[in-house]
């Protein structure tokens, strides 16, 4: 009872992950009318869920029975709901409903977003969600710069006059879980979240920010100190020395005269965030679900107003 | 019946690694009088076995019960035989000896060899083995230079005036293995041998000795290609990346005028001699087996004689 006039629903607008799944029920203006999130990601829905998981969670949002629905992510991928074809980079922004892909049978009228590739001999790269976020923070005013999404794959967008010219995934997150599980080290890491303003994690970073520092030469010995009885953290060390690469080559590539925008939350935002410090780049710190909402908002005008 | 006089043993020498064992009877000049080999590593030796088993190589080579025997590697560790606790570099191959310790309650004297531990603030490193193969490198004249032991744990030694200065382990092997096996990349590499020879070893290698890039940058691009139809063997690029980031660093730690003993055979030998060439490196190949049965000997001649 606020005495506003409620707006109707514009569309629904999902961004469907790997691992994850969030829906938005936005008006015309994008603000939001209602919200839902489960880990019913593309991995829980293959093959044939994806339709059913869909209509449950409009249905809790009470969404009309023909209300158009916009998905950015995995469901767009080869084996998910339908495959959207991917754009190949340098790919305007702010076109990404062009490449949109209907889903043929549905009940209603859904459209998924493509991801955007690129073709660059040995630096071939694919990402799928991620154009949607960028193309939210280009319609949220970012100008030309340098965006990190960390994450179990990370990636490192560059963004030129509203174009996403090229971009980089580095393995950070996965080869921290692959190495702390399965490696030698596994027993040495140890349990607990890292501290980004411990002297483990910091080291860990300067460490690969420094000259000629190779990560492979730097990993056994957070098994040697412990051997040693010198490991204080060796879990946050590694933390460091794998953020520390890959920021390190960030650096190598595109200097640190740009802004960086972090789309991260969380210990993850703070990690980078210090990361980023020591290696003498600013960083404004950018919310996922708000980019790709917008994003998905944006292509939803672009395709149906 | 070669009208030669034999000669008595004067030790057995063996090299106890982690998952392999070597047995060599030695006369006083260090010629073989027989040899045996095992995958009786230390592993498979653990708690307990390992007297048993060497006995029983010593018995099925005909050796005396009261023939003296020296012992390097992983036997010596904590958990292993018996620990024979680290050298700390720098330290002087020709003295390791000096650092033996004797297995109490043995039937005969055995000695086992100490590894070498280095303690500098995150870059603490240890060996246990590539010690003694170093030893018998030196007492075959090498001079001062880098020595290159690839493996599971790949080690560059800095040796100068008989001395180990400083080392530096990669877990290149490792990571071979468990990207390949535990990451997004396993479906990607395929199976068969790396071949060194083909563009996209070359490729791997040559990307990681170029400026500014970094490994785990390129690791998902194997992915990507793979998705996007352009990744031929990716197997032998992922090869070629980790080869590459050792040697890359390796070039930045040293520069390329010191000839570079590498310690190695078969296909890996030829990955590693390829990828020195391409980095600006001399590499001359030296053999295990012979090196660490030459400082086995040398030590066993210092205790003994």
């Amino acid at each position: 009872m606020t005495g506003q006039t409620p707006t109707p629903p514009f569309c629904a607008a999902i961004d469907w992950g790997t691992t994850n799944l969030r829906v938005w029920l936005l008006d015309a203006t994008g603000a939001v009318l209602g919200e839902r999130a489960s880990g019913e990601g593309m991995r829980a829905c293959m093959p044939d869920r994806f339709e059913t998981v869909m209509e449950s969670h409009l249905a809790a949002l009470g969404a009309a029975s023909d209300l158009p629905v916009i998905v950015a992510g995995m469901a767009g991928a080869r084996g998910g709901w339908r495959e959207a074809p991917y754009l190949t980079a340098p790919v305007g922004l702010g076109a990404l409903h062009a490449g949109a892909v209907a889903v043929p049978h549905a009940t209603r009228d859904v459209r998924i977003l493509p991801g955007v590739c690129q073709r660059l001999p040995g630096r071939e790269d694919v990402m799928r969600g991620e154009e949607t976020q960028l193309a939210g923070a280009v319609a949220g005013g970012l100008g030309d710069g340098l965006v990190c999404l960390p994450g179990t794959h990370s990636k490192w967008a560059v963004v030129e006059a509203g174009r996403l010219v090229a971009f980089t995934t580095f393995m950070t997150g996965e080869l921290f879980a692959v190495i702390g599980g399965h490696s030698i080290l596994k027993d040495t890491l140890g349990e607990g979240a890292v501290d980004p303003a411990g002297p483990a994690f910091r080291g860990g970073v300067e460490d690969m920010l420094a000259e000629g520092a190779a990560l492979t030469g730097r990993l056994f010995s957070l098994r040697a100190a412990s051997l040693l009885g010198a490991a204080p953290d060796p879990r946050a060390r590694l933390s460091g020395l794998l953020i520390g690469a890959e920021i390190a080559a960030a650096r190598a590539a595109h200097g640190t005269a740009s802004e960086v925008g972090l789309v991260a939350a969380g210990l993850q935002a703070d990690l980078y965030a210090t990361a980023l410090r020591l290696a003498g780049f600013r960083a404004s710190l950018l919310d996922g679900g708000t980019l790709v909402r917008r994003g998905l908002h944006d292509a939803a005008r672009a395709l149906w107003r």
